[in-house]
């Protein structure tokens, strides 16, 4: 294979825009000067429309895990009952987190591929009226599952008083998200998604009632203490060193939003979806979720007759491809794909017709070009 | 669509692969110190390989004109015969080059999309036994032919005592050139095609037997004097200041080269080539060359029934590719797919793929996924 080639394919991180790298390769500015302070003053403007939301959005240095930390520890304190809704790995991350803080964690677990019901979250409510929050997953990343949000934030405020706290990292500038309108109480996301830059930034905004609670929550913390970002950020600051290149970045990263218009990402990115399953509907190779639970920037394929690391390999030595495995007991079980950010229709193209070339080096036959077909028609179908 | 796209498949300039890219933004160095001689030292045996030719490559701050023009001014002299044989607008160059300097100049007008042909030459050399150097295009660019430049030598050997001058522009680096073997006398490319670099660098080299004339032609000649370059390359220098972040890349691009292997790399531009080709056939969409003329660099395809220009803009404007249109009397008969250089099978499908749904969009029906399905099949069967 040529040297330098990267397909990256996976659910995050996700390629980086040109433009994008270039910003972050500027001269390193000053965390505490002028400069700084400008592109704070922009950025945090321009992250409300991402989050459907009026409320401050804080930006913290950290990866996504720090950022779901964060939701617990700011809003719950030990020995209090949450909901945490388990749809994959990164519901059950949330329990963790809980019960590494000696909170009392009620689980609802989903089979790994399905979505979360509003109307058996509506029935564990009714029986645990104690509970103070609800976590839950909006794109789950290990099944490629998108939670009906919306719905699920109806059945919190209308059986509870709880919290609704929304773990966005892999779809969160992918799909529309109206954290106000939907009534989510905490979102948190991170930077290398859907949001077209490398991990080391989270995002996270939080409601008027769930800023209530923040304020008057006493269990400690401190580097993830959201009352320290929202004051600093009113000022155009960070309460901490910030990493100073990936802003760059996002300041670039943003404007390409702006340039393309939210509805027109989102529509993209369902257009991706859609063409990435139709491609495998065509050659007749499961799918893990079905169309109502599918997810914008991810696709899952359940293959059943053919080892999906075997498919793996040779994708990534013959073409730099790199697509994902399943995690926990969908290892070996699955394959990811990754269709989000700095990803196109002309990207989707490109991974169906390799993964259809590689299909015919393991020995799965499949009639090369149908995928591609499937794909090309569901453009073409929806772009009109 | 999306901002930040850019899928450049025009036959040149092409896209840097990112190491490359990284290269080039290294911190400028001095042209004059010790790194830019250990740069040189390095740079300078690497490129032989390419050229195929144990003798100097001689590295011109340029484009490629100014190499064809090099080409010219250091062999000739003002009222000797020259042979120019035009296979396009690229051959047509060498003659306008030649008519500034009052050379005279006789042509060997081919028509456009064939290639030149070895015993049509020998005759012309046998009206015209005073010719001093004969000049000929190794790919047309214009028209994706590749001429038989090994038997085009030999002609020129066999029937007079003649330079062989080549313009390698548009595919040295992605297709076997055997300077040495097969006797050619100088041999011109520049950075921004199969080389994998912007535009700026030129690299002439020369045989043993041009040098001879080289070193006696008083035609007066100063930048581009291939004596002040020769020199100061064997102290691993530059005659004059050279583009230094080109040749930072440059040396990044020859590492890529040596990993990749050359064997490795031609095969790759015939895979491309055949891939291409095979999937317009499929599509029953004309070509403009043979396949016995079909450049591994480029390929000219040539409707008919739809205006090239219209699958153009809608390629363009819909998934950010950018293909070449046709120069002079083929403007708007044909276009042009560029596949060299940092280009990749995976490239190709990408882009076939994208036509089959530009030719939808202008109006012409084509089953989708038929340009594809023959490209991956040819994939395969030359993958082995």
């Amino acid at each position: 294979m040529q040297p330098d080639q990267h397909l990256l394919r996976i659910p995050g991180p996700t390629p980086i825009p040109p433009s994008v790298e270039r910003a972050m390769a500027q001269p390193m500015i000053g965390h505490r000067g002028q400069e700084m302070k400008e592109l704070l003053k922009i950025v945090k403007e321009k992250l409300k429309p991402i989050f459907g939301t009026k409320e401050d959005v804080l930006i913290y240095t950290a990866s996504g895990t720090a950022a779901l930390e964060t939701a617990v520890v700011n809003t719950v304190q030990p020995e209090e009952e949450v909901l945490v809704i388990v749809t994959g790995a990164f519901g059950e991350r949330f329990t963790k987190i809980c019960d590494e803080y000696h909170i009392e964690t009620h689980k609802y677990l989903v089979p790994w591929g399905e979505a979360a019901d509003p109307k058996q979250l509506a029935s564990l409510l009714q029986q645990h009226p104690n509970i103070k929050a609800v976590f839950a997953t909006f794109c789950e990343t290990s099944t490629a599952v998108l939670n009906p949000i919306k719905q699920l934030a109806e059945v919190v405020h209308n059986e509870s008083e709880a919290l609704f706290i929304v773990d966005g990292v892999s779809c969160i500038g992918g799909t529309e998200t109206k954290m106000d309108e939907w009534g989510l109480d905490v979102v948190v996301t991170g930077s290398q998604k859907a949001m077209m830059l490398p991990a080391g930034l989270a995002f996270i905004a939080a409601s008027k009632r769930a800023w209530d609670v923040i304020e008057k929550n006493p269990h400690a913390r401190f580097y993830l203490d959201m009352r320290r970002y929202r004051l600093k950020l009113q000022e155009d600051s960070t309460p901490f060193t910030p990493a100073v290149s990936l802003l760059q970045g996002l300041k670039q990263a943003l404007t390409l939003v702006e340039e393309e218009g939210l509805e027109n990402i989102f529509y993209r990115h369902e257009m991706m979806k859609n063409m990435t399953r139709e491609a495998f509907k065509a050659l007749s190779i499961p799918l893990l979720t079905s169309d109502k639970n599918a997810s914008p920037t991810v696709t899952a394929v359940k293959p059943g007759d053919f080892a999906p690391e075997d498919l793996r390999k040779i994708v990534k030595s013959d073409f730099g491809l790199t697509l994902a495995g399943g995690q926990q007991h969908l290892k070996g079980q699955i394959f990811r794909i990754g269709h989000m950010g700095y990803c196109s229709p002309a990207d989707v193209l490109q991974v169906i017709s390799i993964i259809e070339i590689g299909l015919q080096h393991i020995g799965k036959h499949v009639e090369l070009g149908t995928g591609v077909q499937a794909a090309q028609a569901t453009y073409l179908k929806m772009k009109g």
